[in-house]
């Protein structure tokens, strides 16, 4: 932990990247002592007060790597405050009618945060329901760690740029099937056997109200304006079933800051995915865009930033018996599948700056157990700005500009087949995720679990499962 | 470092990937408190007595991931007996006519090498010389990590399946502007001002026989064939230059086997590159192959595998002042150049095989520390089997049935682009790098340094530089 990055920085004027936690920065952040010890906490304290876990969907190691070097390669991220990391492997399983059930190498966000949400293996798209002989049969509901911390007398919060009936969101607050299940009317349409109607949990949307967790804030409001089927709330819109059980509902930046801890809040801030912080150039085959800065500060100032989601969710579950919140970063993923560089990029140093809210927070708190991650790797690779001719990628390329003011190239070519002898489609379909395990960062007590390569359903436990 | 894996397991049938250090296991491999005294000793300990150091060429998450999962997803690797992780930038530098050199993202094996070797940021294809205003201007050469280990008195060897020549066994014992210098007639076409007829260090296998490494263990068998061209030994071949300094020569795998510590050994197993471990079906566009598993055991049994190379060199390098060893997986690297997933799956098994090697004489002798990790990240990526139309990759792909009897899908598509409108190239041309971190794994004294994000610049540091 001794003798790096500054001597490294002398030896030819270009400074390492030196890692926060262990140099005596100027800046106030820890030295190799503070470093130390946080390690050592890590290890021998397993009992944490508060757990915060970040999950940047889609953050491979190239999707981190895109963003830090776009931020200038002599700056540090948010996530370089925690001294521990890991990876994790994300496989997720096949149908079949009893185990074993055998691996899926590239999975999805369902099957992912189903992992770490209730340390159980399952098939792509189900949302905290075990595997089973096919996709169409639900299989057995298994308690999220988010349940779990609740009934153990924590508050909960659940915290998401995409709808808040995304997969991932989802896991911690609901059991279903299909993750496209997402609004009752979803549900009545694709998961039949689950509605309130059929006797069932209902949709999503429905579950994550009624397990009146303190904190829910995303986009996704469409969703919570369809009709309940079934129960004391049917012919009701499920915006309106919350604020029956209570919940404060606030639709903007403003209604978010006026929201008090003393009732639950609903914060639904886009009838879709919320919007992203970057534009830039498109993705085209061959060379790509002539190189160009990405267009930053994008998102309307009606809804909050993620940073501003994390920091409100934390003054609102902050607590003596302590709280659970995990918050996504979800468009890093989207945005992938859609071969948008910059938009990606934003999305990702978005994400970061809720770390270093979280982080912020951990440094005054030290009992709280932070942990960020990727729930699976995806498609965005880091190429050679020099390539020409048929060193060239086969897919779809963007040239951005760094705050180093050089050319980053980033490729995606995970979708896009022309058929037998044809050039790849000319608009990119959505890129595929990829199998690699996943980065995670942790700081706090009981951190230390994350060291080595684990599997997603370790997570489960390394949480408080 | 509790509650994991075991539990996780018995959810839903299928075990989780266990890390090796953290439980405790059947087969009488590290349980939790071994873990636990392990990251102790990384962490206070700063003094390793010896040091080896693994580098998998391309080695990036995605390979180790892939070859993880051939092997089964219930199966360890050796790797995972190391209980620190973290990550590397991996960054190189333009030219410039002084600092500050500017980054480049998708560095080579040349300029990752010497990161390690020397803690400075150079120029793609340079050998432990620093950056300058143009590549065909040689730069100041900077002392490896493994010549400084030597004048404190460690012996030192230096193995790979490359050419020995080859960039990352030169950055440790060579110091020149280009890494095509390999020979002393190569070095005359390319690098004039090198040449030891001018004066200068001559050529990479001229240096690595004058710095008297102890062992010298690869390919590249031809470029040691090639002419002195000055000093003492001019007109004799390098391996002449050799053996009058006092070297063994060794050229198959019962010669290795008899190699005696009392003298200076160099192996040369193949005039080029050391032969694949595996073969296997070809890579193509679309769907790719009919699964099929890889063939295995197709090293030809009178060259060594890397286990056995690694194996002698510690016993011809064990000694009470200590030892630094390198030891290079090579053809990870080249085979995901080459589009070719059985092969890049083999050497990087074998290369994990080194590591379990490594890691026995570890467990005895504790004052070593183990780093393995990759010098730069590579194309593969592990993709859905089920895609079809659109959905598949814009690239080359190939699909493999691994261990579980599992369809693993690898697709190679940063390079092959076929012009405006046209199809990908029918033969593959040669992959590009990718510029994501770096894994790395390490045990031992001070293996704590590799926790978090660093440079491989910091790597030198962390080796004793």
């Amino acid at each position: 932990m001794n003798r790096r990055g500054a001597i490294a920085a002398l030896a030819v004027g270009t400074a390492a990247v030196a890692v926060l936690g262990t140099t005596v920065a100027a800046d106030g952040s820890p030295g190799r002592g503070d470093t130390e010890r946080e390690i050592e906490q890590a290890l021998h304290d397993h009992h944490p007060r508060n757990v915060i876990l970040l999950i940047g969907d889609g953050m491979g190691t190239q999707e981190i790597t895109a963003a830090r070097y776009y931020q200038g390669v002599h700056n540090k991220l948010n996530v370089d405050r925690m001294p521990l990391t890991g990876f994790d492997t994300t496989w997720s399983v096949k149908p079949a009618p009893k185990a074993p059930y055998l691996p899926d190498y590239d999975p999805d966000s369902a099957s992912t945060g189903t992992m770490w949400a209730t340390g159980v293996k399952t098939l792509d798209e189900r949302i905290s329901q075990g595997p089973s002989s096919a996709i169409n049969v639900p299989g057995r509901n298994y308690q999220s760690v988010m349940e779990k911390a609740r009934k153990r007398g924590m508050k909960v919060g659940d915290v998401s740029t995409a709808e808040l009936t995304d997969a991932t969101p989802a896991v911690q607050g609901a059991h279903i099937s299909l993750r496209g299940c997402q609004g009752p009317t979803d549900t009545a349409a694709s998961c039949p056997q689950e509605t309130k109607a059929a006797g069932g949990l209902g949709s999503i949307a429905e579950q994550e109200v009624d397990n009146h967790f303190d904190v829910l804030l995303g986009g996704g409001r469409a969703r919570f304006e369809q009709t309940v089927t079934g129960g004391r709330d049917k012919g009701a819109t499920v915006v309106d079933s919350a604020r029956r059980q209570g919940y404060q509902y606030v639709t903007d930046a403003n209604g978010l800051r006026g929201a008090k801890d003393d009732r639950p809040v609903l914060g639904l801030f886009n009838s879709g995915n919320m919007s992203l912080e970057w534009t830039g150039p498109t993705a085209s085959t061959g060379k790509g865009n002539t190189p160009a800065a990405c267009t930053e500060n994008q998102r309307p100032a009606n809804e909050p930033s993620l940073a501003d989601m994390t920091s409100k969710a934390i003054r609102l579950l902050d607590n003596r018996k302590g709280f659970f919140l995990q918050v996504e970063g979800a468009s890093i993923d989207k945005q992938d599948h859609a071969t948008n560089a910059c938009g990606q990029l934003g999305e990702t140093v978005a994400f970061d700056r809720a770390i270093g809210v979280a982080l912020d927070y951990q440094r005054t708190h030290p009992d709280t157990l932070v942990i960020a991650t990727a729930d699976h790797s995806h498609t965005s690779q880091i190429v050679s700005e020099d390539a020409g001719g048929t060193g060239l990628p086969t897919g779809y390329s963007t040239n951005v500009v760094t705050k180093d003011g050089q050319t980053l190239t980033l490729t995606y070519g995970t979708a896009g087949y022309g058929g037998p002898g044809a050039a790849p489609s000319a608009n990119p379909p959505s890129q595929q995720h990829t199998g690699a395990t996943v980065p995670l960062w942790g700081i706090g007590p009981g951190a230390a679990a994350i060291l080595g390569t684990n599997d997603h359903t370790d997570l489960f436990h390394t949480l408080g499962g």
